[in-house]
């Protein structure tokens, strides 16, 4: 585990919307996140996707220039306390690795591109933390590619849904030329609603008491309303506010002309989208009141940060649904995860690793076979699709590959081809994980507590391994078949496995 | 459901083994299968997988003919009381659909290839159903390519494993040339071993009362041991016999020269290898004896086959597993069903549809959404992947296939390609069946028993369908949106999808 957060030390968050980016820079006071400094730009990357869904370079060029700025303000904020995620437009991006390979020069640590339904869980983290407990939520949160609705109740979601409709999109879609018509928004609240028509069942079902929203477009419909004096109520948006707003909105024949008090210059552009989708919101849900919320993606990226350092890991959590779901063998898992330690641990100082790489390679042992409930033939390939795949809350997308990596190389064959795969993953360490846990997983085919030899690791170098084994008579013929395999395997990926066994007569 | 089986009628299976081809013919009697006729072939088809897994022409050959003389004997055995399974040495070719290909215009019914696992469960349901009920029992059955191993109580196993080890493949990699030494039978013991040792402990601490062989390798190996005097007990293989025969044996210096009383000819290039297999085992589980029992997997096809007819369908248990661990929304899987059958039952005539088809469709709406426990993103797709690679009991390859062509396609794009693609797995009427699945989903997007319209499906042609729709005014603009989606996607397929909608105002 990490050392442990001091009170009033920095943390800080990136999160790179599919409209703006945003930085939240935080200290941390009594367990609470505070804010202490914040920045935003509109840099519009979902507007720069072209037709092919690559990010053009005027977009990766503002984009970069925007997280320069970002790094200028990050100060003395310690790399291991600053998370970077990155949501719809990167995740739609084909060619995102190539930007994220740019900022990588400029950035202090890697960007995170996070799915879908863990972005619904991080903003319903940011939200409950901000806002006082008021029974069951939904929570409503409008990007510029999507838009998360959450259900949940205190500090846990229930439901977590990202849908693929943004106010960024929806402007490119609906109102390609800024030109304003009633039969334009109608469209757009059509294909909205269309979106929604999948969750509205279930959500309408699970039901709730407030609604909150958060993200620029809610925060400026409700600031018009407020400021025009469309609705009785002072605080929040109303659905007589929303409607007034509509209808004030389509009396404008272009976006250019849309004057508004409240409204801010940039946000012109994605109004009439935006306020589309809100619109299909309340309408299908029949929203009669929506509660605004400052708390967002950044403050759930920085609350769940902080659960990362007081050891309440959801990621560890999840490592326990996925087990239980496909129902692995947690004995076993333990006894590869005991050794795979044990390993790591006798070359962790050579191999530079740190406690990010243990709890990776932790999670890997734990999660090894759960391909097997699919099938036996081939499940370390079953393994790797489920965890390259799968919504798991408190992953982003490289954690998953990292961890795919990993479960889809323990067993059989090592390939040239993987070598270079997992390189380009994750770099030489994840290669040496990967062999850690094959190491593992060989010294415990046997899947007994009682016959586990006795072991030690080193490496003398990055290509000569060497493994002193003492066991059991027993076991001893299987075993040196086992790590004979093992050596001609790791040849394919050029690591001579020199192996120091001595048998015991038991 | 198919038509109930009618006491005294015959039913046959076929089982195209890696080592030997069997037919057995049986008539039911109370609900027992009887068997009336048999005929084995020792085609060894495993024997003929080249260096790059493909069958040569010449064990293509040896199959086809063995298959000819089969149909021969099937007399007035009806197709649908028919099956024809084939194992590992098919699973493992990769020119297997051209063999299977030159079969189809022989056979009355197309080849099942069924999993590993899935062999094990019938094996089990043969033995089960052929010995007296004994306590826990192992069962191992040694098969030319793969031999299964399986733990149960009465007629349900309770652990199924297939391993990858079988005496014709076997006899190739230890003793290819048919010499007889020492050095290489200990070779093929510890590859065996090493086989084991994954599902040994698991084995183990389930444990058992009762070890059960089945099999040619099994059967001949307690025969020569009794007809040779080798053991005390003259009904069952010891491991006294078994040692025995191991010493023997190794006196020979060719498996030409080999010689023992119960010894068939085409049993002695295999012998070796068998033995070395079933001597791992015996040691690897310390075996002091085994029943023989004359069951096997053409009696498991058997009885599966009279389950069905029964109703007592091991698939539909199968869906409900899936479903389960999968946790499937089970309310909209029956709406979805509902509709399926309706437009179903409507077009069953003009696209000849039969029972199976109308099982696949209503498995296929139970199953099409478990890729939703995966990630709600491309969630089909998922889908698609469980139901093509999971061991899925009482399903053939070819019915997975059928299954993930349903669930893959049930919503998005379809593309052209997929249109070729899914004729190619199952003929127009699989397309069919996707198209039908398609609307009763699309009909079901708002997820309520309260808004379903009123419907019926008319095919004027194979090109032109025709949808009759009226419904509540409420869901309409998103129902009519959807609808006029659904009329792209079929258009990628070549048909016509006619709407005739007409709208109530409720």
């Amino acid at each position: 585990m990490s050392d442990f957060l001091i009170d009033e030390e920095l943390l800080a968050a990136i999160d790179m919307g599919s409209n703006s980016f945003h930085l939240a820079i935080a200290r941390v006071d009594h367990g609470e996140v505070k804010k202490v400094a914040s920045m935003s730009e509109k840099v519009q990357l979902a507007a720069g996707l072209d037709e092919n869904k690559n990010l053009t370079e005027a977009a990766q060029q503002r984009g970069l220039a925007c997280l320069a700025r970002f790094v200028g303000r990050l100060g003395s904020v310690q790399p291991n306390r600053l998370r970077i995620v990155a949501t719809n437009a990167l995740r739609q991006a084909k060619n995102g690795h190539e930007f994220i390979q740019k900022a990588a020069e400029i950035l202090p640590k890697p960007i995170e591109i996070i799915a879908g339904r863990e972005e619904a869980r991080l903003i319903y983290l940011g939200v409950s933390h901000t806002l006082a407990n008021s029974g069951r939520r939904l929570v409503i949160d409008i990007g510029g590619g999507s838009t998360e609705l959450i259900i949940g109740e205190e500090f846990e979601p229930i439901h977590t849904e990202s849908l693929q409709m943004g106010c960024v999109a929806y402007s490119k879609a609906f109102f390609p030329n800024g030109e304003i018509s009633q039969k334009d928004f109608d469209k757009a609240v059509v294909a909205a609603r269309k979106e929604l028509s999948g969750i509205a069942n279930t959500y309408r079902e699970a039901g709730w008491d407030t609604v909150v929203g958060s993200s620029g477009t809610i925060k400026a419909c409700r600031q018009m309303t407020i400021n025009m004096g469309w609705s009785d109520d002072k605080e929040n948006l109303t659905r007589e506010g929303l409607d007034k707003l509509k209808e004030k909105l389509l009396k404008f024949k272009h976006v250019s002309e849309v004057d508004f008090d409240g409204l801010k210059d940039d946000r012109r552009w994605v109004l009439p989208a935006g306020l589309a989708i809100l619109y299909a919101i309340f309408e299908v849900f029949e929203i009669d009141k929506l509660v605004y919320s400052d708390g967002a993606l950044r403050e759930g990226v920085m609350y769940d940060l902080l659960g990362r350092f007081q050891h309440e890991d959801v990621r560890d959590r999840s490592v326990q649904a996925l087990m239980g779901r496909y129902g692995a063998d947690l004995k076993q898992a333990r006894r590869v995860d005991d050794v795979a330690q044990q390993l790591f641990s006798n070359v962790a100082e050579q191999f530079n690793f740190n406690t990010e790489d243990s709890d990776l390679l932790r999670r890997a042992a734990y999660l090894h076979e759960i391909g097997l409930a699919i099938s036996h033939g081939g499940y370390h390939r079953h393994g790797a699709y489920l965890l390259q795949h799968s919504d798991i809350p408190g992953f982003s997308q490289i954690d998953q590959i990292h961890l795919s990596h990993l479960v889809g190389h323990h067993r059989r064959k090592l390939r040239t081809d993987d070598k270079v795969d997992v390189i380009r993953a994750g770099s030489r360490k994840l290669m040496n994980l990967c062999l850690i846990l094959r190491l593992a997983i060989c010294l415990n085919h046997s899947r007994s507590d009682a016959m586990l030899p006795a072991i030690e690791l080193n490496a003398l170098d990055a290509q000569q391994w060497q493994l002193s084994v003492s066991g059991d008579a027993k076991q001893w013929p299987l075993l040196v078949a086992d790590l004979h395999d093992e050596q001609i395997q790791f040849k394919h990926w050029d690591i001579d496995l020199n192996i120091q066994s001595e048998q015991f007569i038991s």
